[in-house]
């Protein structure tokens, strides 16, 4: 008989996120048969734990549709990582009191590394708890840090807005660095890994300057204004990419030792001022700098086609495993080749996937530290191909706000540990 | 007989002023048996004054053709303002020689307010030194400052952007905001007059609550916690538009940094992390802020299509006045009607246009001061309407670098005053 499904997103949201929603949602109301109905956690795994969930069944065909080209988490997210069965039996008691309650036997969680940790967890419910449900991860990360996989959906986007906005402004300095800015510094997110900046990178075949401050180089103050100073005179300008994760040598962050706002309190975050004042007090180069935050996760207009694709392709591929009896497991994306980029879905255990960090290679990154290599690009540029851009009215980006409308309590309250 | 075209971009660049480059070239390539050739000034004014010249004849009509879609100044822009005719002479004496020396009896001056005061003086040349040349002011500025015009092209795109950017950042926090970050800041462009921040405002429509921060109305940050606590209240969450030009009451910006440009004008960045800051301290809410510095104004694969058109009109309007035989004038864009929105190319006399800047009107801004009202709107929209994504290549945008080639020279050094 037909169980249900819940389905929650977890953790920061990404252009394409609701595009594995998509791919769940659409393939599971192709098998009725199997999974009745999709129940959502209302900002993730905390609606499963508050019993507050959403009736997919009540968004039209279209609403769905829709969230393929809208970016953010349609049923909301949260920063909660459920602790181990040890340490907060109740939590996990709790699920399977609102899943036995709504008649769940598929979890499909949507998130990064904690979340596939959230989910190896529930996986066990089942030998651990005597509850049978089947748990698959969905990747998600732009940070691009799970293993196996050979890239997490989101991340692809990330790099092309990265790129081509770093293209974009690096043209813009280029035509005013005779009297105006010289410096251009961009600050990108991945606070432990260089995957977003190393996508900065890219405009170097574009014939512009760029200098990438990596959180995994240790920053060699000497050695950055040296050569930003050879790239300025021989260009007339630089790019300047920083990862919010760069570190001074005694490891703390660029962005800590930071400036003085107008009140004289320590900005928070802001590693690219940071750089820019050590050029301009160095060199005396006229800066610029953006920190572009949010934009760069939540940039659905310019997101890569092959990053929604593989978004979409793991959300059915997850519903697939689950309707193949599978439990515990991850879909993952498997490049088959690279000229012409091919890929096709593939299978991990979750037991292989869960607290592993995927690190950038070391061969990805120039020996100098600054840079990024052949390999590197080569891996880089086929998540980027592609454009797909979501439908316009009038003058805005149409993207879905669906109903999100809560399935009917059938337990009692529970408090959620702080 | 035909004689030569000068054409120089200044200031600041745009997302589009190449548009309205490929309006001029394309234009006058049509008219041979009036305008010979276009020269382009290397980095605007300073090339005629150097007499550092490009041969845009060099360039295919391909290259030509792809300057509508990339953005940036092809040939170079400057922040260079020339003195009055009296308080400098000798750099019109320098241009006379240059002009005369490259049979130049077109002058397209391709900026802003400052631009146009530059244009009216060279458009005296004729009266004042005895030297034919026809002057014509092709509008840009992001800052949508020029009066007359209905819009400055460069505008509407960096409205589309900015709008667009809120909207996603927005989307992004709502998903969030449960446990995460209820507070986005994003910082924009427009040091005097708030119409790029307004553009933040187009979201309201979209649902989502927002508090802007305009350079004209004077900062009450009593009143700004307390909408921000409301709006918080009420949806969870809150996105803050801060423009770089807004003011604490004793007349100094909220984003201060004490260094100025070649104009001498004050040198912003910054203001987001001190509006963030504020708030977390008054309300202990969480938050993200993004500065988009140069992103907005760059950012062509989001342009507008309204304003493209537009850019590429004022381009062509401008040699079509010239070769009617008119001097001291600019092409404007004329509004006829909203809904649906219709417009027209007029023209200006320079000596209304110099000199002479628009603010928002008072009834574009709500009277609380903190939004905009439906006049704003009603203006606006049209603005952002349509889009014109640039081809792709290889997962980027496929932008033209022009060869530049230089014209050889056939003058005596010149040494530009410091």
């Amino acid at each position: 008989m037909a169980k249900n499904a819940f389905y929650a997103q977890s953790g920061g949201v990404t252009a394409v996120i609701n595009a594995s929603a998509c791919g769940v949602i659409q393939t599971a109301r192709q098998h009725k048969d199997q999974i009745a109905n999709v129940y959502a956690g209302r900002n993730g795994i905390i609606g499963a734990l508050t019993e507050d969930l959403i009736d997919t069944s009540q968004e039209s065909d279209a609403a769905i549709a829709a969230l393929r080209h809208t970016p953010s988490g349609g049923f909301g997210s949260c920063r909660y990582k459920m602790k181990s069965l040890e340490a907060n039996k109740a939590e996990y008691e709790r699920l399977i009191e609102v899943f036995k309650a709504h008649d769940i036997g598929y979890f499909f969680y949507n998130g990064g590394g904690d979340s596939a940790d959230t989910c190896l967890k529930v996986s066990q419910l089942s030998d651990s708890m005597g509850f049978p449900i089947q748990a698959i991860h969905v990747p998600k990360t732009v940070d691009n840090d799970l293993p196996i996989t050979d890239t997490c959906p989101g991340f692809g986007s990330v790099a092309k807005y990265i790129a081509v906005s770093t293209l974009e402004a690096s043209f813009d300095v280029r035509s005013m660095s005779k009297t105006s800015t010289k410096i251009f510094v961009i600050e990108v997110m991945g606070r432990h890994a260089g995957w977003i900046a190393a996508a900065g990178g890219l405009v170097e075949d574009h014939n512009i300057p760029v200098v990438i401050l990596f959180p995994e180089i240790k920053f060699d103050k000497e050695k950055f204004l040296a050569l930003v100073k050879a790239k300025v005179e021989k260009f007339d300008f630089c790019t300047i990419v920083v990862s919010e994760g760069a570190k001074n040598p005694d490891g703390s962050f660029l962005a800590e030792q930071g400036t003085r706002d107008a009140f004289g309190h320590a900005q928070l975050g802001g590693a690219a001022p940071v750089v820019a004042n050590m050029v301009k007090e160095a060199l005396g180069y006229k800066f610029h700098w953006a920190v572009a935050d949010y934009l760069q996760r939540a940039a659905r207009h310019l997101a890569s086609k092959t990053d929604v694709d593989q978004a979409y392709a793991m959300g059915k591929a997850g519903v697939e495993l689950a309707l193949q009896g599978k439990n515990s497991m991850m879909p993952t994306i498997v490049r088959t080749s690279n000229s012409p980029f091919a890929w096709e879905v593939g299978a991990a255990p979750l037991s292989e996937v869960a607290n592993v960090e995927k690190m950038m290679p070391r061969d990805f990154i120039s020996d100098d530290g600054f840079g990024i290599t052949a390999s590197c690009k080569e891996y880089l540029i086929p998540l980027i191909q592609g454009e797909d851009p979501p439908p316009y009215k009038n003058g805005m980006p149409d993207y879905v706000t669906l109903q999100n409308v809560a399935v009917p309590k059938k337990c009692s309250p529970f408090e959620l540990k702080k």
